[in-house]
């Protein structure tokens, strides 16, 4: 029944619980023998990126941008009941008490099991994230005409 | 053309607005002949729990966000605009007048058509939600695994 | 590899960013050959409506729905630190000075390119929007089946 054995990840939401489901989803995929590609957009672009990135040359609305919205698994925010980040907290501990993963653990997870982690290259130029800036478990740089290729060729293809 | 016939949804978010979005895709797919399947995860299970579920020998986080996010059809909130619940209670007026079912409705209807309604054993794992304080009409617990075994037959899957 | 040559996408959201990242996959898809549908439901609906709408005739609760919510591709709030506009208005500039076209210019990109633009009939008429408020740009009012048929003849489908 299963033709194609892909799975392409939208993470267009830079949220912590949005993440999560979907490095579960990526990982589980994985282990089952998929080839699974993860494309980060937008917000989701703030995972990739190194805490403490530069933002010399940048103009001061994309510095606002990037000061407001923190970069790093360890300062994603919740999609819900945030409370200025008491909330992402609190979900961290209680991961923490379930034995699950945290993020970075899991982008680390991802990358082990020849998850492909995409930055796109269009969100890139439009927040002004250099590539230097990415952490290097980045697989490469590409835009829109990748993520279709790699869609096209999945058996399904979730925007989270 | 159509050569798996079966939708996936993953219902993630626990927003009115969006659960009605997904039930209305799930009994319009079930009404016209496919097999459906609704996998609640995270904020999306908080449908599937009993009103004044039990919340006894869990930590007082997990008590927390028990009590900050109300579960059941009734208690859904919108995900724009809901203003402490004043803007989801407007909607269910709007929706009465429009003469379209309530979420307690379409749980039933979309149950009586064969809807396969799934509670993600992971999330109930780190929310402290137990199987006992799920509404009879969840059809089975299962995990990620699961999960990709129903998209990969599946026509199409949402992420909601 | 590819045995389904078209595209659909569900614009639930009536979010800038989001948006933005429905039209450049639309597109980018149509550039490269597949049919692509958009289908516009709930908030999403609000990009098709024509700025300054009557609202005649609706009862209170729609008119202040339409109200909070203002219609039109210059009013579309973003999805995070929208700031009462502030946030929407910065990333705006960005896009400008990114030489990124807007929402409107995208619009009709997506229309000579032979991108379906659908407004969903269901949530026209929970949310009281006449067929005669609509953009001319839009290319059919249709239901949840007409959805599914789409769908169902897409390589993939994404809610967005």
């Amino acid at each position: 029944m299963k033709d194609k054995n892909a799975v392409t990840l939208i993470l267009f939401s830079g949220d912590l619980d949005k993440m999560l489901a979907g490095f579960i989803i990526a990982t589980g995929a994985a282990a089952s023998g998929m080839q699974v590609n993860m494309f980060f957009t937008f917000w989701g672009l703030k995972l990739l990126q190194k805490v403490n990135a530069r933002t010399k040359g940048l103009n001061w609305m994309r510095k606002m941008f990037g000061f407001m919205v923190k970069s790093g698994p360890s300062k994603r925010p919740l999609s819900k009941l945030n409370m200025m980040g008491l909330g992402a907290t609190m979900m961290r501990q209680i991961m923490k008490k379930s034995n699950m993963p945290d993020l970075k653990t899991m982008i680390n997870m991802a990358r082990q099991m020849g998850v492909k982690l995409t930055a796109c290259s269009t969100s890139m130029g439009v927040l002004g994230i250099k590539k230097e800036s990415l952490i290097p478990e980045v697989t490469n740089v590409a835009g829109v005409a990748s993520f279709l290729s790699d869609a096209n060729k999945s058996s399904f293809t979730l925007f989270i």
